[in-house]
């Protein structure tokens, strides 16, 4: 393992949909040797329907990892643009983004997920690599507990479906997968043990953030590869949906009850987005992690991170390891 | 104009469909500077459906001119064969080519018909151009004569639409374009008075090959330009279809019908095509022309142009003026 180089350190991004696009779009400032990890348990939109039609892993968020990740040129941004395009139209195409297109194609044309997305990221010229988490599409439940219709008795019951999932209005107790043991992504598996550095959040926390520690062979990995753990907590609770009310000291503890043997390193969070300092550090460190409290997001007033700032933050956790390189403290 | 160089000939060819790419697997092996004008009268199929839903030029036949000038390596032949898959399924997406959803999502993206091709282009490592003949989307009308049904007395009806015309069992007189002046692709245009040579044919003759000639401007730009002139007939009499039992000879008075002024300085056919030489040696006089009589058919037996077959034709046409250059015959 080196954290340093010409390259920079070998970081696997674990995620999905805008909260991973946030991570690649700062590790790519700081690091040649990027690997994203992608969940593939779309069920909804553009993905859902590929997935439905041709029976294919659901491509959103792993086109959404490619953009991000997209050279700086005028090659790289126009195919960008272009993956990222959605048609608009009264009829069969409308609301397909043109990149699910390209790789569900690449797919059928070469037979193999992997070598699809690897063409894809040459089209883009990409900084670094995107994997699937698994090698077959999957489905999301969760348990959850709360009025069935939005009123009367809270009662337990199980929603399906990553779509429903994200949306539901009741509290999310658990997240499981249907299949329970996917195969694991070969690559990805290789990826996280060879890392420097695994960075897990922001993002959907049951639907984008936690699956990948469902998948047995890449949770298996994440906890034993020699690689630290770094976790980025969202900018703020979810007004509605899937974390609504959550601070980001209970994200943490979800995160711990999806996998309570995993050691976690650094936990990085913007002070708005804390409630407690006090209770968040607790959290962190009972799971192994310093805190990094750092403004990461964005000044315009939307709750996105800026990459810049991110990608200091990054560097920040990233170099205050260094001298214990090859000494693990755990 | 020069007809030599280390780049070759400029050469404009005029078609699409599979005739267009048989003229263009050939040129490429002969000339960089290959330019394909395209027709864009489709309404069937996969181009059908998209300039349905989307109002746009039907890409059909772009797609395959671009794909037929593909760069020959590993990178031009995934990107060729990627644009030329065609989705199966029992949904939406049945039989649309993947390259017609790029080429149309390439429009709205860049709100350019020709940098959107250009691009295209760009991502095949094309050797050449390809252009539409014409800014709008283009129907195309057949006046025929024949029964309506197959059987009765013969009838001189109209037949709307190019996927109609090409498949009509009726005797084709004249084909005509709605709208009937529609503006011209201004790079096609400047292609063709810029041109060495300029090759019409072989193709779908009354859907592919004539309808250049009802554009206004191009057919003056046809009329007006210095390059010299090859038509290219085709293998064999189709058996069914637009132009069925039609022989070479009455391909060429066909073209001269509908374009009286126009002069031809070579055709080029397969002596198995040819019931009468001596018939088409003489029509092809009558329009200024020479005959070259070549095998230029593939050797497995399907009618099909070989495309080095087809290049040493053109390089035996092409050698055959260069004594002439500056001093057109007419």
């Amino acid at each position: 393992m080196s954290v340093t180089g010409a390259l920079g350190p070998a970081v696997v991004a674990l995620g999905g949909g805008h909260g991973l696009s946030a991570t690649l779009s700062a590790l790519r400032l700081m690091t040649h040797r990027v690997t994203a990890v992608v969940t593939v348990a779309d069920d909804g939109g553009s993905s859902g329907r590929l997935r439905d039609e041709l029976g294919v892993l659901p491509p959103g968020d792993l086109r959404m990892a490619l953009a991000a990740l997209c050279d700086d040129s005028e090659w790289g941004r126009t195919w960008r643009d272009l993956l990222q395009h959605r048609f608009r139209s009264s009829g069969d195409l409308d609301q397909h983004a043109v990149g699910n297109l390209l790789i569900v194609a690449l797919w059928e044309q070469l037979g193999d997920t992997v070598a699809g997305l690897d063409w894809v990221g040459r089209l883009l010229g990409a900084r670094g690599r995107v994997l699937p988490m698994a090698a077959v599409p999957l489905a999301i439940e969760a348990e959850v507990v709360g009025p069935a219709d939005g009123s009367g008795e809270p009662q337990r019951r199980v929603v399906h479906g990553q779509s429903a999932v994200a949306v539901t209005r009741s509290r999310i107790e658990h997240v499981r997968l249907v299949p329970p043991d996917p195969p694991a992504c070969p690559e990805a598996v290789a990826a996280v043990e060879a890392a420097d550095w695994v960075v897990l959040g922001p993002g959907s926390w049951f639907t984008s953030v936690l699956p990948h520690l469902l998948v047995p062979e890449l949770a298996a990995a994440l906890h034993r590869t020699r690689a630290r753990r770094c976790v980025t907590l969202n900018l703020s609770p979810e007004e509605e949906g899937e974390t609504a009310g959550m601070t980001a000291t209970q994200h943490l503890q979800v995160l711990h009850q999806h996998a309570p043997e995993l050691r976690i390193d650094a936990v990085v969070a913007d002070p708005r987005a804390v409630e407690d300092v006090g209770l968040l550090v607790e959290a962190a460190a009972s799971m192994g992690a310093r805190l990094l409290l750092r403004q990461v997001r964005s000044g315009d007033g939307t709750p996105r991170h800026d990459p810049l700032r991110l990608a200091a933050a990054f560097r920040d956790v990233f170099d205050d390891y260094l001298g214990d390189v090859g000494t693990p403290s755990r």
